[in-house]
């Protein structure tokens, strides 16, 4: 058995760009989202990065994304502003976003930067991980593109999976990142065992009467669980108020479900803050102490069952390095769907 | 049956101040702990006022908090900073990190502060319920005052339970004021647990094989387990890194045990961040936003079982709400605890 095919970051890049641009979308902001979608895919996020590309691009000939919006910053104060996607491709929202929370940081010491009128962005660790590159600390959250979890006690779904994301600096070690749904499992996770004819372990999901739910099948008889219960819920909530609300996005029933509807503008908002290490700590002080609580982390003793700690990050760091040496693998029904959407729009294939 | 005895907040709040000074902490100082003391348990924090007050007077008596500390800010960007305790009572340090949060974010949109040589200092909520009386969002986190969880798949308690609180404000509801351990249980659970005679749920412990422990007078055999399984273990890891190493505090294997130990200096960290609402939204407009947000939870259909929504803080609010009129209710035991410190200390019990 061979697996899936691989093909380099670079090809995959340039065949995201040319479908954006296929259906309107400036080359240079094509080119921007090709590298941040290809980047989602270098460090293993398989379910936010290409594999998102055919509804994306389907979002966009349908009407429910402007190709041609007027991004641009709508309140600002020294350390904050909220930036107006105008129903642009949410990655191109949240990189101006972090740019200018990054440009903040370095004036203030921290730039806090919200999203409004923008859309699906990918995968949290991606606008994270951006501050990481002038040493700061970078954090992100969403309110995500459809609710699957009730409030606590409910049966409504009211709230989104909404992401946590937090990336830490550090000196040797891989960074520290955490990308987190507030659910026990995203709900891409759910899907995925309903193509391989999976059963899901209980505590994913419960139906109606608040029994678990286990067959990926039934989804839609049910909703995710919350981690640790009512605590996940509770942060689902803030981080929407924060993500969605104070910046004038969707929340809560006004949340489009951008799978079954591909017109209705979401309206999504997402923050990114950065944090500039160097107001807090000597850099390298900073660096080299998050790599000794890294390094103890990973010194205790094990339970059993356990082979080794894992600290966030380390596993999609050491996919990176792998797919960025050996290509990123396409499994053969995402191959399939790329090269059927490559002659819908007349381009050239992957890797051609 | 008559209920425990109930003090009003005002006598409460006297008795604490009495009993600081009395080990030499300034009255200024004093009546400022004393006042978020009783603030705790007016809003339900049973385990995290006046419950502690022995502790922290034992702790002072002990040598291992200074009653004079130099309180200072000895790092400071525009939007940031970083409060130097100088090993006081945590509290002095968190409310100076706070007002200067709140400064930070009346100039510049938003604040953030964090503390080091500190101490314990009560429950997370007061503190990110802060900035609300200036039409703030208030942020909070802490390295808790003792260790009781492993990172994931280890047995070496190298975390604490590391809280997080967000409190935002609204209109007519309550504020939501989310404050949670990223653990499933706070370990003051067990403790009553304990105390009571009770059994605790499988899934608030393990012991070090790895089997749910339900004795909680064997705690001292096991550990705490996240939320979320990995998840709560990462935002254990991310928030202490927030809230100590950012800010040179301890966190890891250098947390000292304050239940045990009553002289070495903890070096605490904890942080405050302020987020001005008017420069994202109209105040009026996000606080009914806000609102609306949730009125919807509150109006799902119900599970079985339950008896209603809840939303983050109405909890503790109604608490508030009914112990600012009927008093705070001191359980026997603990107001035994009480009147023997005051014959200690040679001050006026509570209430006298």
């Amino acid at each position: 058995m061979t697996g899936p095919r691989r093909f380099p970051a670079a090809d995959l890049r340039a065949f995201i760009s040319r479908a954006f641009q296929a259906v309107g979308v400036p080359p240079d902001d094509a080119d921007t989202i090709a590298r941040l979608m290809t980047e989602i895919d270098l460090r293993g996020g398989d379910g936010h990065g290409i594999f998102r590309l055919a509804q994306y691009i389907r979002r966009i000939r349908a009407g429910g994304i402007n190709v041609s919006p007027d991004i641009r910053v709508v309140r600002e104060s020294p350390a904050t502003a909220i930036v107006d996607g105008d129903n642009c491709v949410g990655h191109l929202a949240v990189h101006r976003a972090a740019q200018i929370a990054m440009d903040k940081a370095a004036a203030c010491g921290i730039g806090w930067v919200g999203t409004r009128n923008s859309n699906h962005a990918g995968a949290a660790s991606v606008y994270a991980m951006m501050p990481l590159a002038r040493e700061m600390i970078g954090l992100y959250s969403a309110v995500g593109s459809a609710n699957h979890l009730p409030p606590w006690g409910g049966i409504e779904m009211l709230l989104s999976t909404n992401p946590i994301a937090v990336a830490i600096p550090t000196a040797e070690e891989p960074p520290v990142v955490l990308d987190m749904a507030t659910t026990v499992a995203a709900y891409g996770k759910v899907k995925t065992a309903a193509q391989r004819g999976e059963t899901m372990p209980e505590g994913w999901m419960i139906d109606r009467k608040g029994n678990p739910l286990v067959d990926p099948k039934r989804a839609d008889e049910g909703f995710l669980l919350p981690i640790g219960g009512y605590k996940g819920y509770g942060l689902a909530l803030i981080f929407g108020l924060l993500a969605g609300t104070l910046n004038g996005a969707a929340m809560g029933r006004d949340v489009v479900d951008f799978n079954k509807d591909d017109t209705t503008p979401t309206n999504t908002g997402q923050f990114v803050a950065a944090i500039d290490v160097k107001v807090f700590a000597e850099l390298d002080v900073f660096k080299r102490d998050a790599d000794l609580v890294v390094r103890e982390m990973r010194s205790s003793d094990l339970l059993p069952g356990f082979d080794r700690i894992r600290v966030p990050g380390e596993g999609s760091h050491a996919v990176f390095d792998q797919r960025s040496r050996q290509g990123i693998p396409v499994p053969d029904e995402l191959l399939q769907v790329l090269q059927s959407l490559a002659g819908d729009l007349a381009i050239a294939r992957p890797g051609d």
